[in-house]
């Protein structure tokens, strides 16, 4: 197969031409830029010396040349060039947020600013949470191209922290609150002041407080996995922040547990967590390992140890784990993932394997690097 | 005066030696180790060649020679050498939990483990966060030497950021969660795996998850805000993060706003805030900024600046900012401190000042690095 | 086949896992400890969970167990192992220092302070620098099993540096000065001072200077090189430092030449590099890249490009740029690496490969992560 | 005193607003830019809210408004305002390089690619490294306004550590090699993609290699001082590179001793150093010792600690250890400033200090931060 990028310059785009050099079924590349064609990959990217080599090409020479393409584009960017992939009768997987939010145009051009392009490209289009539509992929995929949504950064992690206490009824109609910190590379490749290493190295900070665009996209996850279950969707509170690490993100999930889920704590002065705390935390933690057993990807520690983005980092891993409060009434979960990974290029490969019936692990088979 | 430090190996009051060497009336020290009696200052700190030298002696010969004496010591370690400044007539800046939790031995004991030494000193001892504590404890000096408990690092960023919706009335019954990211100083001196700087860098953790010391010391500042302003205390969660970073904690508190203070939102599908919104977050800033507007260390951000631990780093300040969250219900308030100033040394200066009635900012006039 | 690994606990024994779990030719491994049998190795390094788990076992387990044993322990601790494998008739691959030196057991004890506690095992050990000697190593794997001394992190990337240049007759009998800087795995996984977060973050420092142990063994290879070569041996001078990264080692290295290939510069005031210089520096460049032209691990960056540590970070690439310097007499060449790859566990793997008569590359197809 | 600083919105402007916020002399502020007139201080740098405020002013209007001005702009940018002053009859201290080659224009030229825009001026200029010119810079300001031409951050480090050996007449006639690290608040505020976060951190690099402009500036201090001490003066091969941390220049300084002040070795295979050795490396640190007793702002280490950035950060020291390699014909030398202070704002300040006659260490009295 000769896959396609679009967008091969940033560093979502060079991250897929890193993993899909290790790809057996891959055997050629098309890489494609919209403003830096002509510049060639070895330069933009050192590192690729004597790996991958040559000049960018337009993207209409990429969809001309793959058998499938990816977009790794900013939004609002790429649906032409998925339009031409439909056209070619080619699949398009798309690593920005055009395609996230199916026929609701009006959600996604409320936080984006912009109408869709192609309506109508929505038809053969689908969210690619694999934890979440593994089998909607397959079962659309007979019957022809896909373009297949790959999820953002933020709502990777929210979401996977999420799905098993809500599918399994453990959440009251309150408001989880997702609190986020990203790694740098999260900001892109483009230089600017906030990720200016003196700037940012050394320093925690918030940002887009109750503003940022994944929200929506966290909250169609929450609201979806809420319907399928049977269970009302909770309200949502999402708050990104921004770490001097190059890969990662760390979600920390404050998730209201409906009553027969709590245990009575007593309240006033705070004491210590008790053994009944314990206890229901444990079984929670359990609920949340058999919820994921068969999956390749997601890996729920065992009770006492807490997720770190650096045991993810360079991994398709989403590892997660799960505590009840001292209080009782609130399940605190941890999600971390490599946001280039599983947050990114990793869960465009893994796409890629399911719509083509590939072994889902291939390409991806990675070992965590502790540093 | 001549400064006494008792655990001036350890970085908090390695920090204490920094700061006093520019404190106009500080004349001399006296520096002690409860374990490293004879290691030479210079030697274990090499920054403070030229600047800080001798060895370190016995606390005891620190009560001795000093003025006032600063315990920089792991809890349930410090007591002994408070009950000696006692029994001598001098002042004790505790920067340990031992009297963080007033008469309270059962919350202390329940959380540290170990009932007080000597529960009498508690009469004579006073809990030493200034913008909560500041009148108590210049009406307790008129009478005489007093210890005064400096704040956990974690509670003072917390509590700052608590109080004035609490104190205004802004605060439902239901659960505030402070969610909080420190530096790796926070972990103090001595070398541990968690450290280790191939085992830290380039990651972000939770850790003590529901069960972290500091959760008692928040939820009394809380209570005691709520009691004074006359209004009902809500819960506590507390979480506790590292990230790769020297100094500072973020904290991101969610603050459940009383009913006749949230903006209607509609529920439903996320949609971006509103005039409303950003209109009651801008009043509630100015709330903020009215109650602090006399406090020399505490910095109300504008609407629209988010703060960040490097811009406060290396200075006393405590910076805050206030956002409404688009549901209209939950107030977002983060607020970054230098965990080794404000939160630890910087804070047991301000204290000695308040005690001796010196400037308040005397030695601590500290302009943050951006870098 | 079987591979043990002695010191499994250890950084570069635990990433000889992390390769080797991605190599087509070990089916199984055998992970021992000498002082943390019992154990588990998915505890110690949770980025394992699900990949690698198991208590470790005691070393004569592993060469019971094992076809290939790898020594990943400090020096003068894995002699005996290296005898047992001997007994058994299987080669071992030591990542220490103990077999460096081949039979100057005088250098060897008065560096490492021990003298050889098997010195008959030097009859069948070989150097395994590949670039240096893979067909000597292939022609003694041809007569039965071997022990492999896998080299040094810094002799390794300094090796490389220098060996065209002297090769090819381009340098005087002078000193060459290697300036080496590290990440700091390259001090271990066991906590100290110096590598704890808030001691080496945001920090640079010498250590050793002029005292290393590397610096014999540096020297063995350019005395080696210098014979084979038929060109005398320059001096040496080397001088390790400590930069807060985690993995890398960049080698800047002052090679003073020989008078026929010096470019006259007329001293005085400096002067920007002229023509001359430049044309000089381009067809020296070159003469390293033809030398290297057939490794599979050495990239020769084109004139104007400058190796970065962060370019070959995760693979076993040596990277190399080429200088002249503008007064004409001096080589500057600057080596990268990955210390934990290139500089041990990778390089032990690509002797593995050359030992068994496999794909040099197997398991070792590395993309370097820009990030 | 009013203090102008033009170009107050770089990093260099910004840390001497920093400085001079503590000084004593300094009763208020003129603060300008060249090309972001109009901005406002705070919202530059959001640190320094409520410290300094107001909007950055024409250049021409700082030198009307001041008694003395800082120059902290690029190269062949300043000059007409250093005009400016000496028609207004006050002293200019500038932190670029146009006066740093006193009448040499055409090594100015050379390097730095511009004719001098006012010859005339380096009638009253003099370069500003205290270690070397305190006496004249006293004489000249007898006299009147001066122009200062504030040492580059490379050469101060430098040159300090080598002016001892050099005035002390143990220096050969042969090449000094500088290998120098920063840390990347050298390369200032504006983003670019070399400091970007995600390519710079967990990195080091050699840059300009050969090719550096400090490289004429290390060179006409070496110059000097060896005239002045009636010394022939050596070559000198300076190479820069980037290392991950906000602040700090590391510099190793390989110096050839002359053959009076050399230890015979042996040559040979590499032994460790002899006591021979160490006690001649003692004898040379108490010569650098004594050269430097006076200096406020320099210190010896005593044998066996090394220097480090982190221990100078954050302060105006310079430190430097003094070592002699194992080979007794090489002094390594190793200096470390804090490129923001010793290289750049804080040398300025001191001096501003000397051309009034303030206390030298005014507004410099700095203890290091080890984090």
């Amino acid at each position: 197969m000769i896959a396609g990028i679009i967008g091969a310059a940033g560093y979502g785009g060079a991250e897929l031409v890193r993993l899909l050099s290790a790809h057996k079924q891959v055997k050629g590349f098309s890489l494609g830029s919209v403003s830096l064609e002509g510049e060639r990959i070895e330069n933009l990217y050192p590192n690729f010396q004597g790996i991958a080599s040559g000049p960018l090409v337009k993207p209409e020479e990429v969809v001309a040349a793959s058998d499938l393409v990816f977009g790794a584009l900013p939004h609002a960017v790429g649906e032409p060039y998925a339009k031409l992939c439909r056209d070619k009768g080619i699949s398009f997987i798309d690593l920005s947020a055009d395609f996230r939010f199916d026929e609701d145009e009006d959600t996604y051009n409320a936080w984006y600013g912009k109408p869709f392009a192609h309506p109508e490209l929505r038809k053969r289009s689908i969210y690619g949470l694999p934890e979440l539509n593994r089998e909607h992929i397959k079962e659309l995929a007979a019957s022809g191209p896909l373009i297949i949504a790959n999820p953002g950064c933020y709502p990777t992690g929210a979401s996977l922290g999420i799905f098993p206490a809500l599918a399994k009824g453990l959440v009251s109609t309150n408001t989880i609150i997702v609190n986020s910190v990203t790694g740098i590379t999260g900001g892109g490749r483009e230089p600017q002041r906030a990720f200016h290493f003196p700037e940012c190295s050394d320093s925690v900070s918030p940002y887009k407080v109750g503003a940022h665009r994944h929200t929506p996209e966290i909250s169609r996850n929450v609201r979806e996995m809420a319907a399928r279950s049977g269970n009302a969707a909770p309200g949502l509170i999402f708050t990104p922040h921004l770490a001097p690490m190059n890969r990662g993100i760390l979600s920390t999930i404050y998730i209201p547990l409906r009553e027969e889920w709590q245990v009575a704590s007593g309240g006033g002065v705070p004491k210590p967590p008790t053994k009944e705390i314990e206890a229901k935390s444990d079984e929670i933690c359990q609920i949340y390992a058999a919820f994921y057993k068969d999956e390749p990807f997601v890996r729920v520690l065992p009770q006492g140890v807490f997720v770190s983005t650096g045991r993810v980092r360079h991994s398709n891993f989403c590892d997660i784990s799960v505590h009840l409060d001292r209080r009782g009434d609130t399940l605190i979960v941890a999600s971390a993932i490599d946001n280039m990974l599983k947050g990114a290029s990793g869960q465009a490969v893994q796409n890629m394997n399911i719509l083509y019936g590939f072994d889902e692990t291939e390409g991806l088979n990675l070992v965590p690097a502790l540093f």
